[in-house]
């Protein structure tokens, strides 16, 4: 497979590389585009160094499957002209995601929505949308209950990492918590407040619903990834002074009486999941960040309501959250 | 009144000790009780210094009012001996919070708990107990809902500062972000897990019945105090790298349909509170650190149910968290 990155050079491009230099189906070095800005970049790839391009140099033609994560302004401008010229385009960006066409993939979830492939053959392009990181991991906790059990309501807390932000938010923590001064002002800085030693329970631009984006990001791609439309869900999304790793605290309401090892073992029977029966048992963002899997603890039942369960979801939001799921999809696509 | 703080040398003693410094009805310098360890360090009080003593060396009887902040071991040791001799306690830790007989009491919600002394007359002595840090900020916030709505249901999850396990906290924190490993072993440790970059879903020891001790202190506390014995409650209680000021978001089922509008007006006329209408405003533990008010936002309605609310609460902890509700329950005692 002719296979690209665009956005090469970012925090989760990097990752995508690393893992594509595993994959026998990348038969050749792949295409790394980025900005202007960061073109002549080089990457190690398979122990040579690939120059980053600048993309829009490049001839979509000659390419047959890309992983984009350069942002929602670049899918919106780039993933047109991809498909466009028959390549397939894998979307970590909120671009595409609720568009009804769109395949919003989770691999352990959905994985009959992607198309696979013939590498040989040239087929027509199109997209699927990888879905937000924290929805990532919450409906990968929610789709084993919602198969045994039957889902009514989802209330979910999150705490998120700086690293959802890219490379920049990981900068803004590490510069905030060093007590220096950023060289530009708090007008461009990347978070709304200070996030050194604080809690933001705002993420992405304020919506006329009340809500901020990340919010309704859970709540819409958690109907749609799911297949359940009505759903009631309810999201407030913080951002946490933590490099990497998600955390939901979630309740749910299921449509009949569960007793905890029953969901237990539904959960844990379910690929990708990693799920404590200890109710005091959990993971912590620095104990998964590298990992794959998204892990689930403090599962308990709610006092006096049998079919209403609360846990703990912890993931590497750059990894199952972004890249590694990005790279899942790809594989489905390449009929791995 | 003849004043005293056990635990003076402490975080929130210390506090305690500065507002002392300001009433008028502490007439004279506050006897400062410690361990054997502190005895002797001597703290400032109106330009001058006074000497903490070790607190097993002190006569009760020359007491009239003592403000426990020494943790529930010290305070189940010493609150029957000073109460015997006549001496009003009002004690910080969780040691009598649950005792049917003592007031659980949150100054602007249940003042009517408090009797109010004769300084010029020895009367029999009692304990006050002040709330977990972390329940007088959320009950403070519904207790307006609940007088003008009626609350059927809260569910909470808290992200909760270091400071809220004391001197200890802030030092383990700081310790870990330096990179300095702490001069104890990792068992000696204060929290399950290193807490710089990281949360823990998990505050206090583990209980038989799946939570964690500090979740089910906010679940029993917030029904005495709002005097609901019946009402659901569920907390995941958290532990963040943040210094001072606990956040809690909170979703609540009313017995009514209420439009947002209508309950920021209920809260905002409650004593304490600060309330913001615009559903994307909201405080963070940095901005109330050093103030005494609960501050309300991000307060919205759940879409299609007319009787759900969510929002988001910050205070200071070692204030109306601890030291400041502490004193109002004080001033309540000495009927200032």
């Amino acid at each position: 497979m002719r296979t690209a990155i665009l956005g090469a050079t970012g925090l989760v491009g990097r990752i995508m590389l690393t893992y594509l230099d595993q994959m026998e189906w990348v038969d050749e070095e792949p295409l790394l585009l980025c900005s202007q800005r960061s073109a002549g970049y080089e990457l190690p790839f398979r122990s040579k160094l690939v120059t980053c391009r600048n993309a829009t140099e490049v001839d979509p033609t000659t390419i047959q499957l890309a992983l984009f994560s350069a942002g929602a302004a670049a899918s919106r401008d780039y993933a047109p002209r991809f498909t466009a010229a028959g390549a397939w385009v894998v979307d970590n960006s909120s671009a595409f995601r609720m568009e009804p066409e769109v395949p919003l993939v989770v691999p352990e979830i959905n994985p009959a929505l992607v198309p696979a492939l013939c590498p040989s053959q040239n087929s027509q392009g199109g997209i699927i949308a990888n879905p937000n990181c924290s929805t990532i991991q919450i409906a990968l906790a929610l789709a084993p209950l919602d198969q045994a059990f039957g889902l009514r309501e989802v209330h979910v807390t999150t705490m998120q990492s700086v690293s959802g932000a890219g490379q920049r938010g990981l900068t803004e923590l590490k510069l905030q918590l060093a007590g220096e001064a950023p060289d530009h002002p708090a007008a461009e800085q990347l978070f709304p407040q200070q996030i050194a030693h604080n809690v933001l329970p705002a993420i992405g631009p304020a919506l006329a619903d009340g809500s901020f984006e990340e919010e309704i990001k859970v709540v819409r791609e958690l109907r749609k990834i799911l297949d359940l439309p009505d759903l009631a869900v309810t999201c407030t999304a913080t951002r946490v002074p933590v490099r990497i790793g998600h955390c939901a605290a979630v309740r749910v309401v299921l449509s009949r009486a569960v007793k905890p090892p029953e969901a237990i073992k539904a959960m844990q029977e379910w690929p990708g999941l990693v799920v404590h029966a200890d109710p005091h048992a959990y993971e912590t963002p620095r104990q998964v960040s590298g990992r794959t899997e998204v892990y689930v603890g403090r599962l308990r039942q709610e006092s006096r309501r049998e079919n209403v369960l609360l846990f703990w979801i912890v993931a590497d939001n750059l990894l199952k959250g972004a890249a590694w799921n990005a790279v899942q999809i790809a594989e489905l696509l390449v009929a791995v």
